[in-house]
């Protein structure tokens, strides 16, 4: 069931190692195939170099295990909400990348300081708020996600304009198109998050980058007059 | 004798280059054989890469070389006194690694800022103190554990669930079951510090993570509830 | 048309990776041929890895496509830009590089603190203002280099000393006699910021070397009485 | 001629490379034979990948080219004032290494701020005075090592006891028994540096180690009492 999509997965979850974002087994990816409403996700807790692309899980969109032998992993609840919620995602990550997870563990969202940033991200990558104590108790991970799922409603915003977002004292969520895209995001976000503190390091009380640049930035590479690439987006 | 164990503890030692932990021959990793009462443990000043499995040393918990051609690490002390002191800890790791050993030289304990750190120590990783004049003419390596002692007894803290300490001016010493969960303790650890050094970077007054997601966090990997991972630990 | 070149330039954009510089597909270098006044250049959203010296484009200084069957980079006319107002360079590079954006996202030029610095930089590294709202909607990536011009000129300062310069919310572009020279001062200018930030870390009121300390070592390696390197450069 | 020699040198020029301490020719590395009082080291401006053994020139201790085709480092004269000065010392490496560089720059000494700098170097590592305008006109590179000789003999500090120094606004100076563990001297004072830093970052007003740790760490390792690793000193 599913093989090419365990393949694709599996591929991504490795990138993670790859691209630099996960120690241990401190990260994950998913993808939905929208036709069958099905979720395939890394195992918990097995190691990126042994896991196997046939030990990747597929699960329902109610979070009930379709097929394979393993337990998915323990952030499952929080893909699937997010799927839910968001019907335009196709891949979700969760990592705990060092600079981003300091973000979200000082509890701010990082300020869209520069091109680098609006080239992917249009406006600040926004931290959602910790769930409360009754929505730990009650379903955690869910609950994870229904608190990301609150600041983008809030704030009006969509996730395929800000494919990503902080979890408060906990990490990364990043979206994409499908799984691999979603790491891009998260590398993506990384960086930024990066380039963001030492930003603030040379200039505690930096400036947002003009919102006539950021636009300029996000819209050369999205949307219909798109001109960044091989293909241009609105032909 | 105890073949298997040297084999076991020279991988942990090499694992410490592997996982970034160590410059030059700055760290050492043992394990203990409770039925016996061995330590099986590095040499001291040989370089890693050199090393072979039977080059470990094995020394009794009084200290005297039960075998080995070689001279054990200096800190062998240390590692002994905390494995007559700690019952239930298994495997010792000491380094130096960058961001710990800034936190240890800045004399502080690590502040529990988010979900990374709780996923494997319970609270805020201690700093223990220096030892006094006294302790180190008498036996400084042994007394370094002395303190180390002192600082979970005084707390109340458990070093399986806070498997991992520094000593002021100094660096750090973490524990496992076994000598190669001490390194994985180890890493984490020196993850856990880089993060907590961003994150007050980010925001000089950051609070600490609430009780109640950090107990979430750590219950969820531990204990007889845990459900992370492959193995339900409660069943 | 160009082969020679072409492999060049191919080469160096290879080196963005080999030195660090870039993520995913965040820099390119180009090169001109000043006889026929043809300028190669890196083919848009191309990964470093995929794309062959073939792939490379040829542009004239206008901007005309003269061979190749993708898109050049959606920088093109910066470095046209480039190459129109500064004609003794040979090639430039434009990345992302950490600290260098970061120094750019803080709109600050880079204090000469160091002979690191003034072996290759004479004087301060210039941070360019933000291209006007009503320049970056007539044509954005031209302004940009219209930008980098203008402080060159109101500083009175010639890109072969100070060969390269910050676009303020944006990132480098370094100068080279030809690209692979333009890829080594972008990775010296992204060493320097790095150190730049350290050293402001380190002492906040940090002052500027000495006048007659980086003229020395700017000198001892540039000009008639250069003496560094295997080639007297006054002979 | 001293071929042997030659390669020892050679080998402890790639050790820069391998230990991360240089960027393209940053850096270089001499040993003396004190008996016939011929110093060997790097050529100027020769990339660490291409030089051969053969390629390092043999220098008199007054500055003479005995050997070889090539032109001697640049900083050949600071290295030269350095054995004359230190009759000591057999090695001498000069490097740009980051977070040394920094304290250079910021022209601070780095304070001893626990073991792992008390291991290696008695009490702060020194940052020697920019030379004076007259000095530089003089001869530079000389007096880079003249002020360097200065504070140590001001200070009174023994260069086998404290085997590195910071040029201000420069770099580093790392000296040992012969230029191999001159070397490894300046690889554990970048380490040193870097965490320093670090420390300074989490406590701004952090303390100096107290002095019977640093002595207890120093003399462990040094002199007739030393007990680490696998050969007693004093015996």
């Amino acid at each position: 069931m599913l093989e090419e999509l365990k393949r694709k997965v599996w591929r991504a979850n490795r990138d993670l190692v790859k691209n630099g974002l996960v120690l241990f087994t401190w990260g994950n990816v998913s993808e939905i195939d929208r036709e069958s409403g099905l979720v395939v996700i890394k195992p918990s807790g097995v190691s990126y170099e042994e896991m196997r692309a046939e030990d990747m899980v597929v699960v329902t969109l109610d979070g009930t295990v379709a097929e394979g032998d393993l337990r998915p992993s323990s952030d499952t609840p929080a893909h699937l909400e997010l799927y839910r919620t968001f019907s335009r995602i196709g891949g979700v990550t969760h990592t705990h990348s060092s600079f981003a997870t300091a973000w979200a563990q000082a509890g701010r969202d990082i300020p869209c300081y520069g091109t680098t940033h609006a080239d992917y991200f249009y406006g600040d990558i926004p931290c959602a708020r910790v769930p409360t104590e009754a929505e730990i108790e009650a379903d955690y991970e869910r609950n994870t996600a229904v608190a990301i799922a609150e600041v983008f409603r809030r704030r009006n915003l969509d996730p395929t304009e800000v494919p990503g977002v902080l979890a408060k004292r906990h990490g990364v969520f990043a979206f994409g198109q499908d799984g691999a895209e979603s790491v891009y995001h998260a590398t993506v976000l990384e960086e930024v998050a990066k380039i963001a503190a030492l930003t603030e390091a040379l200039s505690p009380h930096a400036e947002r980058a003009e919102g006539y640049v950021t636009d300029k930035h996000y819209f050369r590479k999205h949307g219909k007059n798109a001109y960044y690439g091989q293909i241009k987006r609105g032909e």
